[in-house]
């Protein structure tokens, strides 16, 4: 007898549980009879004999239609809160002590009962995977039902804690990698789409490229997260090389420089609950052990937003940019600008200071860089490298990014350095070459920039 | 690569930060050093950074000797409390208003600083593992320093969470199971001691023998919990054939009959994180479906405390016992009793009948049966099935119940029922025989018993 | 350290010597320098210094071009064949005592020293695999170099001892099977092609589709034959539903039948070396005990050969055929016979009995079936059991057999005792509805018959 | 469903047929019942069908007595040989035409039928291992019955083939090997015996000690021989040090020296099947691999037979000593000599140079060293290094070696080189010191001693 059996054993158990609501009638499942089925939940003892019930109202949740989830939703939030008594007494008896024991009782008062549901519903086997796919029908309602914001909370305060980078497990991903997780990576890709198998498999050529992804223990065979790296000789600086179906592959052992092209989130259930940071640093460990000779880690990056926020300032009235640049600029307006090397050429003059001022100056309320891709890589503890003009020449990355792409580079000894003075300071750590396209920037601007 | 290989890899990176620590003057480490570094970690952004913060300050408290490690918890539960402010305000603000984000906002207000602590300490590898040994330290001070009760709290609240059954693996253990492990089961057997690995071995014999345990992925090698079998033919009713070195193996095939004849418990740190409830549970599934041929799960439980209490009720005054069963019984106070045939036969109409009504009958404050092992296994839905006299000779077993030996049945179809009278009603279910000797117990009491 | 990365790391080791050979001037490798390189594996002992020898000379081997190969097996074949005095010495000594020692040194001095060098070359990591391919290319060349038969003869030899069912490895392959296989699976399927990646998800449905492979330890990843199965209810008699992409798959549980579909040798080097009835008669097993309800075992074979066999029965002068089957049959020289359903309706009539005579009844010299496929599964044990007229309407079915599908039956308990009397009295066991047909056949024939 | 579950299942079909034989009357089972068993086998095709006959044909043989055992092998060699009309037939066909597929035929015609019919025994599940068993209880009779060798030459043949050095898998044996392998290894261990768990605990402490062995992918869990090394610095004299329970280990990172003071062949059924050598070099180059400080690969070795050949030389009249050595040598006779520091000091002085003599001037028959551990290491091109005195003293180092351990060093890249100088000109390697010590023993022996 064997243990992955002994799982799929216990899942069909449970699964009798599982199966889909229907209702004899034909009309949809009413999610008044799934929070009744919670209610059961939270009435049963916390023990082996609420497995069932978890189940029962996980498949009752899945086989509502999109307006009774909303209703669901709406109903949890309102209905499974706290004790306005309770707490209040609660409350009485801390501000009279102010003791340990009277927090402790005061906190527990202050839990919502959602949070104790949604822990007895991942008590059933892939509860929490149905929890993280309940989630993201719960995001997707939050911009038009704000008061569901506190049920996210009590979602994303048990996430953090079961998605504890403790938890998580680190794989390689190439082509020995079943065939069920390489599907999701297809799948869930985001930066470069992956066009079909054959793409795959060049993506995942154990010669010159690595992907690795966390995945979690009891969400099984679904990714995380995962990156995709290219191991190459000098710093990469076009992404359309990489992605070539028919790239000259070279020896690992001969690299000396891993670029980062795409860190993909799989699972929007997650939204907020970081992993990108620890993959990005846990990964440099990996290839500086298994490839001593490599020197540079650094990433390919995109700059989504940077074509709409310099459109903006072309056309706004108190835009930065001074009116010579705003005509330097106007052959962007051309559809066809990136096909001509002249225009291209005198276009890159304005275009590469500009993007080293807008990724290290913009800020947004926070005072953080505006754009995500700089705030996730600076944040992490990464130097603004490099900024490469016609680095993505695809229609995706001519519109989102004017065809840049930027190098931030990972340096093992200064990330927690860098990551420190970003976090105290807001400060952008940047390359000398950098720094002078920011100085040339300063022409372009309107006065003197903001420093 | 490999990731097996990969995690070695990051743990030895981490392992840096997670030396013992060592003062230069050679005096022991101060638990203010390791509070320090606590206070880094929350400072910190939770995020990779925090890892190697995270290392240091588990190595940190782990050089701690026993009295600075006091200090420590002490300093923990004062110090990493919760702003007293900010929550009465966030109290008023819910009064006010009783709405769900203030609600949240008073929750956030009222949680510990510990529990976020405790998280951030577990990001680092072996975190996890760490902490369970942490709390096992904060257990044994509990009854001497009471006011620790709310830095437990955050463990027990965190644990539940980490340690959810939805997160746990059930692994077979046999003689192919790595060595690693099947040293921690002979340390770890609680019931009935494993003397050395030929003892092991027998107690893994394919052929009748079948043990499981419960692993969580965060700490590897470490089981939580688990639980021997025998495969017999009829349900056994006494012990020592069962542990005998010379036993006589049956073919699994022909067994009818499945007893649980140890459950242990591994992790003192984990205690009152309910697993042992599932493991059983999940155990009985397995077993039905590998061996359609088993009729009877049943357990073979010792009885704790039993000699206790009868020595109480034959010593003190308002004994529950009439004065001729009093009698009956002196021959308890020879130490050979249970040498002489004729001896036990008389002690046995005796003790039989007062071992159901004690098991059944006999209740702590709450109104559960004062016998824990009665509890456990009644509470998870088991009958109490048979009294077996002198089912266990060794000389802890006539120590601690005087020789008795219990089945508790588990009649898959009944579970749910049975749990529920219990957890409702208090409702013991026991077999007619048992029934039959609890009735022969009323004629050994003073007056007539508390039904 | 794991031992896959051992294994990889000793690989890359031997790698040195394995690398593809050039000439310095630029002209294709000799087959004398690789002939050379033979003989010194040959004068080496065998040992671990002949690791790296055996290694050079398969790198060698492979860079020579088909030419030079050509040249390299004859010269393989004609100088390290066997010294004929020491056979003669051998053989009078044997022929003069008839002792067993003598057998064995007249046995030794006969091996041709082909088979030390094949064993030899074996040596080296990834040694099988290659001579699997070497011998791939030798049978590509057999028709035209009969001499080169002899070391067929030596591999032959080994490869059966290498090649051992003892030796084999079952494995099922879904879709969690690594990419790296299924793309094999893709490639070699021979029976109905595997368009892409989605039509192989299909084919390995969990819900209602088996695939089992043998694998053999030493060429690791590298299948050597595979079946597919479909679990249906009720026998098909068609294949199109089975491979049609939007097939509505049952539960696994519901079927009654599983259907052998498609069995593929993948590694043409292992031709004659019999893999295929242990493989179904394993699977058969594995089935029974994975699904107690499965009652029929059955293959879904097409007739290749039927429809050229039929052809020249029509033609030629002295047809088994009578004149008016032979103008029943006239239809089938229209190219769209098959898209009128008169047409097959009548043509049904002749075809379906003439099938069923020509799978039992026309034998090849060696007095077995003429049909291959029916030679294979009469000779491992099935029942001749349905002919399905228009099972298989793909072009290639319609052009090889007429577009028959035939059900072979294997009955567990009928296997053994079939396949005797197949083996000594070349018995086709048919179902009643087979000899059914085959007695309709006989009014189309001739005469009467050959029985 | 999971494979290893498959080939249980598959085994646990076959297992009906592999039941113990037992004759109704009681009797013991008769030898030619099973030759009879073994003839159905070699009668069937040699397919599927013969498995089962295999199986039965195995399981008889196991329920042989001695007695009867030894009448099977006679039966087998004498009954199971081949045609020699058949024989004669093709010889004068070859004598003839000296062809190649005439040479086939003759090669075709000498092999045994007991070839044959050991590949078809090896068809069954665990056949394999059941022929190796076979084998050594083949081998324990063949002193006495010289007339088995040529079924001892058949068994060698095959097992050649089928233990080919791309067949064997090396993994490594640690604390996580399965508890199934380590007893495997306690009972094994030839060298320096283990006494029990403890003890192999220790011999695999992970910081300072490795075991690797070699695996049969068909004969499972058995190691066929395995390699105990420790991780020192500076080259080990002495062996207790070593086997000491309570020695201080080292870090790996920390040593210079690997030292392999234990190789064990694991079965006796391979003898004459060479691993050792393959074993040993691999492992190296796994050592350096993930210890890239290492600098020194050695041996601990004992002499086996030093004392016996000393004592001869001592005591025989043709003596290669002369009068004074052997007077200096007396002390030996004493039983505590190797207590007296004085003694052993002056006994060294003799020994050290002797043992260098003896372990590389005094041959065998066939010109090689006498001493059987020497010609390993030295065959497989490592150097004389060190005698080391008092290396060993436990009763069994003082009784079969005089206490002496030897350092055999292995030069990476020397090992071919002093491989081929041993093989063909018989030239044993020494270091300067040894070359030292042998030339100080000339003074102890008549005249010039061989060189």
């Amino acid at each position: 007898m064997n243990i992955s059996f002994l799982q799929e054993l216990f899942s069909s158990i449970t699964q009798r549980d599982a199966l889909p609501w229907r209702r004899s009638d034909g009309r949809p499942v009413h999610h008044e009879q799934v929070i009744d089925a919670c209610r059961q939940v939270l009435e049963s003892d916390g023990e082996a004999s609420s497995i069932a019930l978890a189940g029962r109202s996980l498949a009752g949740y899945q086989s509502l239609d999109e307006e009774q989830k909303s209703l669901f939703f709406q109903c949890l939030t309102a209905d499974f809160a706290a004790d306005p008594e309770r707490i209040d007494d609660a409350w009485r008896a801390y501000h009279e002590s102010r003791g340990n024991n009277e927090l402790q009782l005061l906190f527990e008062a202050c839990e919502p009962e959602r949070q104790e549901l949604l822990r007895r519903l991942n008590l059933t086997a892939g509860g929490t995977y149905a929890l993280v796919r309940m989630r993201e029908d719960l995001l997707s309602r939050l911009s038009e039902m704000p008061e569901l914001a506190a049920l996210d909370a009590d979602f994303s305060h048990l996430f953090t804690s079961w998605f504890n980078r403790g938890f998580l497990v680190l794989k390689r991903i190439d082509w020995n990698t079943p065939a069920a997780i390489l599907e999701k990576v297809i799948r869930y890709e985001a930066v470069h789409e992956i066009c079909d198998w054959n793409d795959l498999r060049r993506r995942l050529d154990a010669r010159d490229r690595r992907c690795f992804a966390f995945f979690h223990p009891a969400i099984g065979d679904e990714p995380l997260i995962f990156v995709e790296v290219a191991l190459t000789r000098g710093m990469p600086e076009r992404i359309q090389p990489i992605l070539d179906a028919n790239h000259q592959a070279i020896d690992a052992e001969d690299a000396d420089s891993a670029a980062f092209f795409g860190i993909s989130n799989c699972q929007t259930g997650l939204r907020g609950i970081s992993f990108g940071n620890f993959l990005i640093k846990q990964v440099v460990q990996e290839l500086k052990k298994e490839l001593p000779g490599l020197k540079n880690f650094v990433t390919l990056s995109p700059v989504p937003g940077f074509r709409s926020w310099l459109d903006q300032q072309r056309r706004q009235d108190d835009s930065l940019l001074d009116d010579e640049t705003i005509a330097g600029l106007a052959a962007l307006d051309q559809s066809d600008w990136h096909t001509n090397s002249e225009t291209t050429g005198s276009l890159g003059d304005y275009i590469r200071p500009l993007a080293a001022h807008y990724l290290s100056r913009i800020r947004n309320d926070r005072g953080l860089p505006l754009n995500a891709v700089a705030r996730f890589h600076l944040g992490n503890g990464a130097e603004l490298h490099r900024v490469n003009w016609l680095g993505d020449t695809s229609a995706k990355g001519l519109g989102n990014g004017l065809g840049l792409m930027v190098n931030y580079l990972y340096v093992p000894d200064d990330i927690e350095r860098n990551h420190e003075r970003y976090t105290t300071d807001g400060k952008v750590v940047c390359s000398s070459a950098v720094r002078d396209l920011r100085r040339r920037a300063r022409k372009f601007l309107k006065g003197d920039p903001v420093t």
